[in-house]
């Protein structure tokens, strides 16, 4: 394991994962979440099989970037990455192989092809692949403009796009070190402590601030889920959904705030089997930088709270899905 | 030339280019000019030499992303790109070679190493560079988040980063291979007229939306400058832009509005020497998926105005810098 | 009548007239008019008669404030504002008459009570009265916060209350004449031509900046309608609202963008039966100032356009409801 | 005193004051205040005298709407209400003096001509006066548009103009039977505590949804002073005020965030002497309704925290202006 304070990212970027391209999350309250996901929160239903609705965003390419599937607990399922192309497949595979983390070809779901499926240090499920199967918007769907994947259609939040995740891992360190090597992510920001550990890190696979971010699991318990989140195209977008929980009667956890941590403007909640599921807008910030290092923030500095000082909220340390004891 | 309307972006992605560095606009009221974009648009001067006024946005992460230089025309000096690595440059450099565009090294200035310049077929003059100054932030400049580049100083309209450049070109399907030859680059959306010509191309190197455009010269003149764009968080950010503006005398020619082609939110001036500027906001908006394929609107389609029924000013079609006959 | 550029606000204000209440509008499309305004403007069905749906904004506090009624045209029927109290309706009633504009007593409908009733010198209904029928949220609409009158539904454009309506008329200076004999109204705006003649007037009885404006009818019809307008909380609002109405068809006239006149951030679109309607924010201004003296905008000055330079678009002049030949 | 939860307006609303004019702040850091309520806050400084700086909104159309007077203490100097008349205010002064609360005329300062001071059951001074000294925007400040007081300036946060100030009092009770008699006041909300009487209350004299609160003073003592706030036109306003405060050291003490009560959007800071200072925005809420009835909270309905969950800061119930032990 790398030393936490010395850290660097590689100079030579690596380019083989596109882009975040879904989650599954667990419900025990399918009906519930569903209702959330689509009336409250603003996703689209696109398919629905036996365990799962394929929910997206309305300007998501993708066919489903959130599957919800009907499970006796909570959490996350598995998260998927979708490759560059066909070759950087391989070259993924082979290079997830080659650092230990084995794992087999899968089918693929309704909203794209065969994946590779293996697991982090912490048991959660990850799979990259190249095929896929791009969302057609149905007559009723389609978009005035043409740029647009689906119509806006102004339901609940309508947020744009899916941004992140974040996952409770027993080591900072582990995860990070099976990242870098599985996805060749790279590390924009981290939270070290007094300690020399990290308590938290953020990743990127390509010029967004960051598409997936794990916190120290205070239970130390696997596989479990802190949060997903969705992107707004404004602020004004999250402070408007704030009323839109409220009315719904929405548990709002913490927020409309800023994070010091990324800058990304937030609004947490909790769908109604208990997943944390967030808002957020990064503005116009992006990470263009190819020789990116990690900022690093100490544990005093993060003592300050949000980046308006608003001070972290407990249960943000100690509620993921699911529950554990 | 490959027909535009069957033009299609490789499935491998190329990703040897980074991003777009910087810009070097040439003014002949050089004091006008720097006093509009420190004072009102809000950049910060980092530092001056014998011709030039190195300017940047609070967050952009390099020394200069505007070379505002003296002059006794208008329009723009050079282009920048910076690549994703050493390595990246070198292939580069052979692909510009081998594609007819040879061009040659030259020194760099106060905010880059040295880089390698070459001609477009219009006679604009690109470079690419990898070694760089990044921005150090003086301490009355240090931003009170260390994650940002410089302190958000609030001063005039105060753009996060530099975004993107619009030229006028006599060919935008020569300047399409061109620049996907050269950087790489892959087309995002285009205007495609009925005559089977190419009105318009927007092109990206990363997940940006497009990081230069171009668009027919009517005057079919070489060289020509369409204009420069830095991006807000907010479109918020935009209207009181405008409101800025309005009470500067700086004279507003189109927006805010919303364009059809990008869904980008904008606001275009002309600054005190006649060089057309652009404030934008995208939202969310990015290009994640690797096979992406160009968006084209017809002539038809681009009749029906932005994307609000604003009609396209018909300066947008005339000026261009310098001004010529 | 008074010389228009030489007109004064009396330094006493008036304040028997407590606020614009409801207005009536017609349509020869009830469904589908009552679609655009329920689902896609975002008003909320209170009640339907015979002949009328009664609709409201959700922070509306009286029962409706927009009364569509099923005709064989369309424009305006009705005008009505809510007096300060059972005096104020006697002191009104009797200035009406002494003023010559005398109507008569009518029951009301499913909004209010009794109301006093009267003619514009262009024949516009207007009524004034005091009791009243405030709306009482069911359930269902019952708002998480005790100090809104209805829950905020977030539906369609989703505006907090009626803001003003914009009459046709013959001549300015005689509606100006009838409205502050009858309803004490001062005049917080106007536009001067350089004949002497008024092209338009803003009149407001409250704080707020206008509550009704006029402006002439170049078909010199009677009995003419411009637009009605509700209030949102915010610009983005009116932002978001642009994007919904695109992609529901509806015929976007104009905006967003900023008025000069009065200052207010504005989007005309054309409901389904050719009603002209508007969203409009006003940020924070509002008129205080007792003893307010009009501004006066002079023809050179409206030459230049909207706040941002934006041309005035011809229809704005041309079209009103009913069509006239 | 009225039994605090059968309070009600009376229904013949009082228009005799027209607008909170202006608040006159102490401070033992006079230099530091004024370098923040002009460079950071946003206010322009109009004139000086011996004592006190004169400072403005750029949408105030009085001189001055904030006192900034160099003191040996902290806290507020005195409160000040113009009339709708010089009649009225020789209503005011008959019915202050009826009810108990006799004072004296002064002769007024630059800003405004002689006025009635008298103090509260608290010794917060009142005054009310009619004569003013408005605003002549100087060449450099004439603002583009001519309905605006002065330009646009956008310098710091810029709000555009004053809104309302709160004041701790030994009983709300006292002090709401004060305001009602000598301004005539209307409460618009108020929070009932389980033991029957007030924590505290809000009353406005005009459409604005309130001008003046008060809540109980834990310490018991008198003339003490909670906040005063601007309204700025949006909410983004307030979070891009959050950041200018943030990169200027200031204490911000909690917000950006919205009120349950009145539903204000808000922002609360400590200028460099410690008063409290707020951003607010109301998006388009006014209250006109006449016949507007008190909303009271009750102690478990307050425990919710704000509107979004946000838990009231414990300073916020401590901390006011002068400190005392």
């Amino acid at each position: 394991m790398t030393d936490a304070a010395a850290y660097r990212n590689p100079q030579e970027p690596c380019f083989d994962i596109a882009h975040l391209a879904h989650v599954e999350v667990l419900t025990d309250k399918f009906e519930e979440s569903l209702d959330f996901f689509t009336r409250v929160y603003g996703l689209t239903e696109t398919a629905r099989d036996d365990s799962s609705a394929y929910l997206r965003a309305f300007d998501d390419y993708e066919f489903a970037t959130l599957k919800l599937t009907r499970s006796t607990t909570t959490g996350v399922g598995h998260i998927a990455y979708r490759t560059s192309s066909a070759a950087a497949l391989e070259r993924r595979v082979a290079a997830i192989e080659a650092a230990g983390f084995a794992g087999e070809w899968v089918e693929g779901d309704l909203s794209h092809g065969r994946a590779y499926r293996f697991k982090s240090p912490d048991d959660h499920d990850f799979e990259i692949y190249w095929e896929t199967n791009p969302y057609q918007a149905p007559d009723d769907q389609r978009p005035a403009l043409k740029n647009l994947a689906q119509r806006y259609h102004g339901r609940g939040c309508c947020p744009r796009r899916l941004d992140h995740l974040n996952l409770l891992v027993r080591s900072v360190e582990n995860f990070r070190d099976f990242i870098v090597a599985c996805l060749g992510s790279r590390v924009t920001e981290q939270i070290l402590l007094d300690s020399g550990q990290l308590a938290g890190c953020w990743f990127t696979v390509n010029n967004k601030t960051y598409d997936i971010a794990v916190t120290v699991d205070h239970k130390q318990a696997s596989n479990r889920f802190h949060h997903i989140t969705y992107a707004t195209d404004q602020r004004e977008d999250i402070l408007r959904a704030a009323d839109i929980f409220l009315e719904n009667g929405v548990h709002i956890e913490t927020g409309p705030h800023k994070h010091a941590v990324q800058g990304t403007f937030f609004l947490y909640v909790w769908e109604p089997a208990g997943n944390r599921v967030e808002l957020a807008n990064a503005g116009a910030r992006l990470i263009l930088r190819p020789d990116w290092q990690p900022v690093t923030w100490t544990e005093s500095e993060r003592k300050k709270g949000q980046a308006w000082g608003l001070k972290t909220i407990e249960s943000f340390h100690t509620h993921g899905t699911p529950e554990v004891e």
